[in-house]
């Protein structure tokens, strides 16, 4: 048994993370906190009335520190980058669910956050937590980046093609399509179900702060800069992501041997799934699970290779990734609470 | 063409009287406020551009004065009955979306809106706008109060019975549903789509401020103190109303009996449709359109009738029902801009 | 370890039966049939895929007797009754989830389900499946009769009025409103994407088949005739029942006292969750999981009780119910395989 | 006035084929037709009571020639190519909401409609109804064939770019997204609500049938031999299509120039809007109304041009832009009854 703690337990992530801790055999949440509003939790989240009898609090690292072993940081960033250094350096571990430790540059993280980054040596050591590509680090790690819902589709949908075949690619284009719980809990215009329900949208139209963590993690599986076309849109469900990938190719390889590609890469995985050919992965086989799924299809000449990959942006786009990521750091079995 | 100008076309009523209001023959859109934005109208919304090159300016009683003949409220209750004053006394007509005018009594007022009414003269004077019972008085009216979304469905929905048979009846509850536009265009947790979507709830259970409003024209139709239980629900759609209304009788009359009288009731109604015996009224038939559709079932052994009724909240509930009174107070046709 | 079939997994209840069997840990599903599709589960249910490796077979009775203890019968009334004596006779244990064991007589049957009961001596054996009133029962029986998804709702949130003061019950209205799932899963213009997506409506006024379902257990618990006028209404949601009852009383009796009667009566029940006073029960609050939530309200002459009930569907009124069944039944924690 | 069927009332097309019409001031619909259903259309469409009391009757061609002076097709392919010779011979005019006109070659129809043509004479007659392409030629035309509803979108974004730049266009990618009622209306598990809430998926990867429509008609815009890739997906939506189009460019031309050059081409059209620099298109915007929003962006460098479009699927994707045909085709104002 694990003693583990929230922060920013008031939104969606960390809702989800704290209602998979719960159910977890291994851990006993000891801790859980929000800065805009306290109280028991099942008064904040009605749905946990019976199942947990904890108090929100306000943010204090002593008590913190005190009453825990490990701390999912479900907070915005630049908030994440204040809280972790004294988490860290108390000896805990931490699993950051913001932006805040996935670039691995200042630079970059000034460009796209518009924020200095103010613990640059902790942003050195932060391993980027996709299990499927970096088991071994966060094995090891004390501070693990969870990464990004938009790219965790995007990387895991293209990672067999960029670690085995760089060369023949000649762009990629990301169409991504996101539920609302993606942008968090907030009153807004925006977000509200008169705008959304019935609607569809395109948004930060090739200009996403989550393209750079895409490009990064890419390049290092290819060994080369590579630079995505990222298009987000907002799509009026609640949870969710479908991404559409169209990769150009200078050599012509059979959809078949891209399937034998892509099931030997993910051949162990627990919670990646291929779809047979000539199936396309939809919504709501993977709401509420930890899976990410993942189709091919080719075009006739061979030159597009069409990815299509889904996950659900709080479970494996967020608070499922983040637990998995715990199991690993724990010794735990990989997917103990996630089913 | 009579010149006429909207106050609050921010809002979703303001919007949808503009909409209408654009389309209609008699009526040249002169002039248009809101408090809470300006600029170009096709800027706030989009749905207009090509439609209309008028702009939203912040609300100045003189220049809506110097140009507009005709004035629809769609503005928060509070504020019409201070602008109110100034507009007839400028020799403008009113009709106000607002709840100000629609109580006839100072301390109910007081009571349901926890403000002090500071209009008493013209709240005396105000006519209540629905068409099907006070149709010779709205088209002499200078002041319309436009009644409220709740209130129409429930007494369309039970003026026949109210009219014609006040002494029958023992009890009335409602159970209302409401679309997510009723509650306004605003920024808020609990409207946004994460929390609405695949949600349903009641709320203001028997406590809500739609209910005197209620009571008061039910009341004047009998002849008679009525008092209903109203719960009014929210429903995860965008639009629309369906109240289900259970009245306890202490007489027993056939369904047939009741389906004739509310025929003959709303024979010559054009915006009143009666659902066959047998058949039950839909949201979707009425979405979009100034109709309220009305059904009838009753209990085997008579003592109970359920009626259910549906209403488009911003149009016959609203926008559509304001328009039906102004083609009414400037003579002309009642279905004008309304199809 | 017990091994458990289900027939009928092609529809959402026998789907979730399923999902939830595979991550109960005392339990092996050894059976899956249906009859309108066979094949890999993972197939027919793409969401399962690397859950399961069973396949869906047309039911063959010796079949499902040489592999089970226990079956779930997921399928339409009357298939029910000709399966079950069969499967009870080789000595299984049986769980309903169709209609055709809840009502005690093959009269009412007839009337309600239009057909001939064929199976009279286990109807009157069959044990209604509701934990909260027949637990006892239900540990010693082999036939159990899930209960109806309305009928659920509706008896848990009028249970304790009716167990202790049937008395001052004047009448009781049900107004129910109900997801889509509740109707199957068919091809159906009515059940389409277009015709349900912001639509609602009544259906079945005041003549639904589980009305006399709620009824018969109401009068057992009450000691009288009880008769309900209960009124259906289709959802724009998937999962989820809200039930707004409205019970008229001759006796007036503190809101309070009412909360405190709810509280011991379901002081020790695991699934049955009392709202605080003030506040109102949502359907997001148990999609998902086996709770009933219940909320409480007066009106101000104490002459009218407003009890709203939700569940999800699928959880407490189907599937859910059907597995804290089963763990009575075979002595496992009661709540073992639903959190 | 012109006297107008609709042959295929039933559908959603053809619903709102007439309900335009009967709003339409030029226009006297005197026949409506479907062969799944007959009787009153204020049953079929509960919607139009109070509206229409024409009957919906079995096709009969004799019965449309006397009583029409002009036909709107809203059948599936195949059934249009029986009627269509019939009514042309009789000298009625036609406007064909199927496929069964669009594409210009018997083989290719063969290919993608997987059926033999039997109307090569009027196959090679029939003139595309776009108007913003082919609006002289519609005015003279008996028969329209009325583009597909993905076709309207893509060709409409990418008429000015490939008017104005074929040369350096190096590959077209779009990827479409489609309310449920594209699909049309009918019993499908697929379409049930239950299936489509809350879900997403793409289908037909590569290989839908208006793919030649569209590859054909930027063929001849283009002067050269164009051939786009389309991935069209399934929207959560009842009405509305978005297409995401991205379009690599072998030269660079910035962005405020693209601007311009759409400007331009548009800058005569009553239905199509462009969007400012740096906005969004918007499905909401365009739902219910005839008009085609267009907006573009641009990567940072300059070699891919993303134009995103939006249309209503029913109304400028089907029957609105068939009433605007027919507006040209008679000689009416081109948006009368389209606002």
């Amino acid at each position: 048994m694990i003693k583990v703690g929230i922060v920013g337990v008031s939104g969606y992530s960390g809702y989800t993370a704290l209602d998979l801790l719960l159910k977890h055999p291994e851990v006993r949440v000891t801790y859980a906190s929000a800065n805009n509003t306290q109280g028991e939790l099942s008064e904040i989240w009605p749905q946990l009335k019976g199942r947990t009898r904890l108090t929100c609090e306000k943010f204090n690292v002593d008590k913190a520190v005190e009453t825990c072993e490990l701390i999912f940081l479900a907070v915005p960033h630049t908030v994440s980058m204040q809280i972790t250094p004294l988490l860290l350096d108390a000896g805990l571990k931490v699993i950051d669910l913001s932006g805040d430790y996935r670039l691995k540059s200042s630079v970059e993280y000034k460009k796209w956050y518009n924020q200095k980054h103010t613990d640059g040596a902790n942003l050195r050591k932060a391993v980027y937590g996709m299990p499927e590509l970096y088991r071994a680090d966060i094995a090891k790690a004390s501070l693990v980046a969870n990464p990004g819902c938009y790219p965790t589709a995007a990387i895991l949908s293209l990672a067999p093609l960029m670690a085995t075949h760089p060369d023949i690619i000649e762009s990629i284009i990301i169409d991504a399509k996101s539920g609302v719980s993606g942008a968090g809990r907030k009153a807004s215009v925006a977000l509200s179900h008169a705008e959304v329900s019935g609607n569809f949208k395109a948004y930060k139209v090739l200009n996403h702060q989550h393209a750079p963590e895409i490009n990064l993690y890419l390049s290092k599986l290819s060994g080369q800069q590579n630079t995505v076309n990222f298009v987000p849109h907002l799509l009026p469900v609640n949870h969710g992501i479908l991404e559409t990938i169209y990769v150009s190719l200078n050599s012509k390889i059979q959809l078949k041997k891209w399937h034998t590609i892509y099931r030997k890469f993910y051949k162990t995985e627990p919670f990646v799934r291929l779809e047979d050919l000539g199936k396309q992965v939809e919504l709501k086989n993977v709401v509420g699970t930890n899976y990410c799924d993942i189709s091919l299809a080719l075009s006739a000449d061979k030159k597009l290779l069409v990815i299509t990959g889904v996950i659900d942006n709080l479970y494996k786009g967020a608070a499922g990734q983040a637990i998995q990521n715990m199991n690993i750091m724990c010794g735990f079995d990989e997917g103990e609470g996630l089913q």
